[in-house]
């Protein structure tokens, strides 16, 4: 079963906590401060009456149910969570099948004048699916029982998809006729393919596979105007894409009911390696090159020397390091080396050549190719790729904060804006004599620039409300820094409420003005989700 | 000079057009209709005395300047071209020089209440630029004198260019500096940058280089409501994507002044090479799966039998083609053969990976593989590339029409849709007593499907209204025959104003009220170039 209060399921294999992984959090942060967690039952209890008046055979006003979707996996969600003080929770839930049953159920939220927050994976880090006890009720629409493949064109390579079908159900349900989306976000344990859409989602192999803006092929959305049906077309010039109107709306136009997407074959070979560089300059050099070259990667980290340095401390085979960190200096990369992993997939003869061509730009820039030892830790890497948001439930028990930030920026901007983040991120609480630890990495590379991504880890507070205020501090620094570099508000996480007060940096006055406009036509009585994406005007 | 009444310019290399191909046109579509054509003087005589009152020191009334803005290329200007029967003209003509005498000719637009019509390379087949005589007097504002690289960020890999910087320019612009933008319509030689993001424009390398819309990276749009400043950002996960939005825009929502485009270094190594298949469905097959392996072609095009044997026939190389004939006849493919011609681009050792994965799936699918012969046939391919436009002018002084259209269909529709096709276009003069010849290749492939392209040749009629009214009649067959098929109304050539009958059969009610929504938001008065992508209202 799902857990209530932190990131996955139970039974699911977690990365280990080493004794080496916390001498190193206590030396960078400090010692940590736990905190007793509240219970289910307390939280349950705290839940009022629902504030909707009418019944409906689709919707559920249990109180454990409302509680399970009051939240999603932002830092304030989990000092919610952990606390248990949520605040607010939806007045009910709602569990359709079809997507006849979703515009039924808009029907009813129109009738009896609530709003809506359409709930896929409930992954959201930015505040997508948290309701707010100001205004309508709310009544949360969950996708969860729309998990099929409904079908599949293997000519077109085309597959339908019920929209809160979660990766490991897109990708079995695929895999049994020997096809892959190949679209894994960190959160692809319990993300979903209509998550995926309504909020641009991009997965760790964008570079073979594309963000989800090149898999999302067409499908349907139902919004309070009608329903929207986005034929599949592989591409057209006639007039502006309706795609990439559904894209990143984040449920402020319609709900997602049905999703098509290109698939391809399973591939048949696919492997992922790490290589060490002496420093940034030439970890840059090798991974902008490789990708401006359209070297055949399906993808491409390149950790900076803090990065590196943090996750051998964090990383769980302390003999593995051990033995890797004896051949890189006797290499000669040591202080300030990064750590650069890159996955090849395809046809054998592809994977080939690619690892030949990839091979010579190593030997260019100095890299220590690790050979059998760098393909155990890019074996390493692929096997933990969706385990490390386990890590942060044992890191908060030990007493401390982790959380992420990330945007993306041309290739001549990635180093100081890279900088610029994690001083911004660093000293946040420096008035407050609390160090934070940032370290980042490029992923998802284009031939224009990167996405960098941005760990910090930093102590509880006192108490849950300092840690909050703590937290804030920290994502206004991070956030004024990532606009003032002139950088996306977000690369893959989504807008949320959390990023909306700073996307009028990136769209301007006048292209909020148009994307309020959609958001008025098709629904103008402004039911669906409030405050996300856009700011609710005064 | 550019021809006022064809395609092109003075003193630009034609394709020859032989007596191999005046025969193939009788024996296919009876003997050609000759008329006279109007001269340039007789057309300007007929200029109107312009409507605008007022004048600006940016603003032209002259009357061949009226006349070389008044029409583009599709089949109805060119009727109207060569008749000299014109209808109307714009009232004047604007050549700014910067964004900002953009916005002060808006400005004037709204002051002496205008209708304003932005024009590129004049290029549209669609009719996008031209004015109509009913309603506001018409400015049109041509980007001429905007044809300059303004910057070239060689580490992002990111060019600023005016918007009415046509391909030759932008090209030699960059290739100055070693770079590309790889971006070739078949109108290469007239369009412009700016048009080809206003109309979504697709290269006939987009397999390597991707269509306009993977290389638009961000620019200025000058709207009534003000300038649309889009940061050339790599990727985003903030909310729809304002590119997106003018991509295919058509110049309903603002005026493109500035566009900033994804270009890359000069390839190193560059070959098209063409192969024959034994029919249809051995080629279909090639296509399918070179395009489903990722094999990294830069361009594929896939002719059917009756295109392959009218190129044959057109062609200008008559020994060649003799020499080719009778080596594909000693090798087993004969009647019903199809011409596949593909291109390999980038690092030696890519072309080289490459030309061997996709010469192993020639052998599976029994291809003829000329060797020297088919990379010859592969360079006047490349060499003719932009001339084909040439010939249209040839065949009408023999007394012959030729026009083009082009759909893009999931792989699983390609066949029945150009049967379908074909058979519509071929069929449409039949109570005329008229034939038309119709063909098609495909070419822009995606994993998921592939553009179908169909060319149509038939005789002129007794006098120019015959000639229109029959090319309606084909126009209206071939459209309601894509739009039947669940295709999308253009591929590559725009909506303009011939297309929009047929859009809301791709976009459906909902998805044309959202454009209609933010054409009025953007432009409140709807000055630009109404009629145009969204049908006038009634």
């Amino acid at each position: 079963m799902r857990y209530w209060n932190s990131w996955g399921q139970d039974g699911s294999e977690k990365p280990h906590f080493t004794k080496t992984a916390k001498a190193f959090l206590k030396e960078t942060v400090g010692e940590g401060r736990i905190h007793p967690e509240a219970s289910l039952e307390d939280v349950c209890s705290q839940v009022s009456p629902s504030r909707i008046v009418a019944d409906h055979p689709l919707v559920s006003k249990d109180a454990e149910v409302r509680v399970r979707h009051a939240r999603g996996q932002s830092f304030p969600d989990w000092v919610a969570m952990k606390s248990g003080v949520f605040g607010s929770f939806p007045d009910a839930v709602a569990l359709p099948e079809t997507p006849e049953q979703i515009r039924e159920l808009m029907d009813f939220a129109r009738a009896e004048d609530l709003d809506v927050i359409p709930y896929g994976g409930g992954t959201s880090v930015v505040g997508h699916i948290n309701p707010v006890n100001e205004g309508r009720p709310v009544l949360t629409i969950s996708m969860e029982r729309m998990t099929r493949l409904l079908d599949l064109d293997e000519e077109s390579q085309v597959a339908t998809f019920g929209p809160g079908t979660p990766g490991p159900m897109v990708e079995a349900q695929l895999s049994a006729r020997g096809y892959t989306l190949g679209h894994y976000p960190q959160s692809f344990e319990l993300s979903t393919v209509g998550g995926w859409v309504a909020s641009r989602s991009s997965g760790q192999q964008s570079l073979r596979y594309g963000r989800i803006e090149q898999l999302f092929a067409g499908g349907r959305l139902e919004t309070f105007d009608g329903t929207l049906d986005i034929p599949a077309i592989p591409a057209s010039a006639a007039g502006p894409d309706l795609r990439e109107m559904v894209l990143g709306s984040e449920g402020r136009f319609g709900i997602i009911s049905e999703v098509k997407v290109r698939v391809q074959r399973l591939p048949r070979k696919e492997t992922f390696i790490a290589v060490f560089f002496k420093n940034w300059d030439y970890a840059y050099a090798f991974a902008r090159e490789a990708t401006q070259r359209k070297l055949q990667l399906s993808m491409l980290r390149a950790s900076n020397g803090i990065e590196t340095h943090a996750q051998m401390k964090l990383a769980g085979s302390e003999k593995l390091i051990n033995l890797m960190e004896t051949y890189i200096r006797l290499r000669g990369a040591d202080e300030g080396k990064c750590m650069v992993i890159f996955g090849i997939t395809g046809l054998p003869g592809q994977v080939r050549s690619t690892y030949w061509q990839v091979s010579k730009l190593i030997w260019k820039y100095r890299g220590v190719g690790l050979y059998g030892l760098g393909k155990q830790v890019g074996k390493i890497w692929e096997k933990g790729r969706f385990k490390y948001p386990y890590l942060r439930n044992d890191l908060w028990k030990a007493g401390y904060a982790v959380d992420t930030l990330e945007t993306s920026v041309n290739w001549s901007d990635t180093r100081p804006s890279m900088e610029k983040i994690e001083k911004a991120v660093a000293n946040a609480l420096k008035d407050e004599g609390e160090h934070v630890h940032a370290f980042s990495h490029l992923s998802h590379v284009y031939t224009q620039g990167s996405s960098i991504y941005t760990t910090y880890l930093f102590r509880l507070g006192e108490n849950w409300q300092q840690t909050l205020a703590w937290w804030h501090k920290i994502k206004k620094a991070a956030s004024m820094a990532v606009v003032e570099c002139g950088g996306t508000i977000s690369h893959q996480h989504g807008v949320g409420k959390d990023h909306a007060p700073y996307l009028p940096f990136e769209k301007g006055e006048l292209g909020i003005k148009a994307l309020q406009t959609l958001s008025d036509h098709f629904d103008p009585d402004q039911r669906l989700v409030p405050g996300v994406l856009l700011e609710k005007q005064p």
